[in-house]
């Protein structure tokens, strides 16, 4: 039986979503959960995608295969009980046999959250960019425009990556403006490329600062080059907030 | 020269404000910063009062005597540059020889937050309390008037105490309303006992939940017996706001 699952978690303490040797992963946290719950036999989960260290998630989704047969309000128990309280499961469903966390996802939702008063707030130090240069946020709006559509973000992509198809549609590119000094960018497309949220964030915070102009978004992606765009904001900044699969509603 | 100094901390990495051995405490980092800046003459810092293991505080007070002459920027900017992200210093400024930032305090407001929602903030877990039980708001904001004014506190104070005067006075106890299923208590006195904001919050949300009757808070105030009042509210929803000295505005 093949089972989704919705999982919120706190990037701060570790390594990124992803197992690597040596380090804390979220996904390391949670097979080894499943695994104790399976008395020892080992389960693998897969997820949408990865994040990188330090970035946050409010759902991201996973699926893994299991013979037990159990509520969903069991599943999330059972998960909980033993989960560090950094990582918290959210929801739990059966699936399709063929169903795929990463394959079948049609579209993902960031959100990437900006703390503008001159001094940090440290109860928010890990949850949001304390970022203090006076922005405009006209010429923001405006940047935000340009990425919205299909295009080669070549230039808005690590350079460390080994990805060859960099077209991606971005849906909706908005910024809201909170009370306290507090604003955020929602981002949505079909796809992201590695780092590009942050990178896309970074370029528009310099637009906001005067390093460039909203316009020149255009010829960063044209350009289809990595040292054409702007600064990658930091991860603490960054959420995933959901991921969209065909079926759901 | 005698100065005084405002700072913030999440107390969460934290064995509480005081010095003890083998563990983090607030007052370790600070003299250790204070200490180095002063090219390794010992420096003690004298706060308002202790804060528990766990607990934040938005504007604890401490003074330190040095023979070194900074503009204040200079030496908040020395201390945060060498302290730990989680805290941080607000405030420095040069106050009388014989100020002393426990004995001079004439007020101290402290607040404690609380989440409703049915699941966990995940990226709040360690800044309130998450909170499920239904709450009977009218029942609460009745009790909360009960503590205004002059009374031994004996019953609202950890039986784990030293103290011999008990008597304390409560200007302010409010609730305060937030969107999104939160809402904080705010108090403030002329002092507080060991736990005593604590107990006395863990009080009212039995009153709100129901286990005892808003007016039972004078029974338990005249009992002067710890066993009489609530349940100790857990340490990291709570918040030393701010400290009030004669010279205050």
């Amino acid at each position: 039986m093949r089972m989704k699952c919705i999982v919120a978690y706190d990037g701060t303490n570790y390594n990124g979503y992803q197992i690597q040797p040596n380090v804390m992963s979220i996904q390391e946290e949670i097979e080894t959960v499943l695994t104790k719950i399976h008395g020892g036999s080992r389960i693998q989960i897969y997820a949408s995608g990865r994040t990188d260290k330090g970035v946050h998630a409010k759902g991201q989704v996973f699926h893994f295969d299991t013979s037990l047969k159990l509520p969903t309000q069991a599943w999330i128990k059972a998960m909980n009980a033993q989960l560090p309280s950094d990582i918290l499961i959210l929801d739990v469903t059966v699936v399709a046999d063929d169903f795929h966390a990463r394959y079948d996802a049609v579209a993902k939702q960031y959100s990437y959250w900006i703390y503008t008063a001159p001094v940090l707030d440290v109860f928010r130090r890990n949850y949001e960019l304390h970022y203090t240069y006076p922005l405009d946020f006209i010429k923001m709006e405006e940047a935000l425009s340009y990425f919205c559509g299909t295009y080669d973000f070549t230039s808005f992509c690590s350079a460390r990556t080994n990805q060859l198809d960099c077209v991606r549609t971005i849906y909706r590119f908005e910024m809201q403006r909170e009370l306290e000094n507090r604003f955020c960018f929602v981002v949505s497309g079909n796809g992201f490329l590695y780092n590009m949220v942050r990178i896309m964030v970074g370029t528009i915070l310099d637009i906001g600062r005067g390093r460039f102009q909203p316009n020149d978004v255009l010829s960063m992606l044209a350009g289809c080059d990595r040292t054409l765009a702007g600064m990658t904001a930091p991860a603490h900044g960054l959420y995933l907030d959901f991921v969209t699969y065909e079926n759901d509603k």
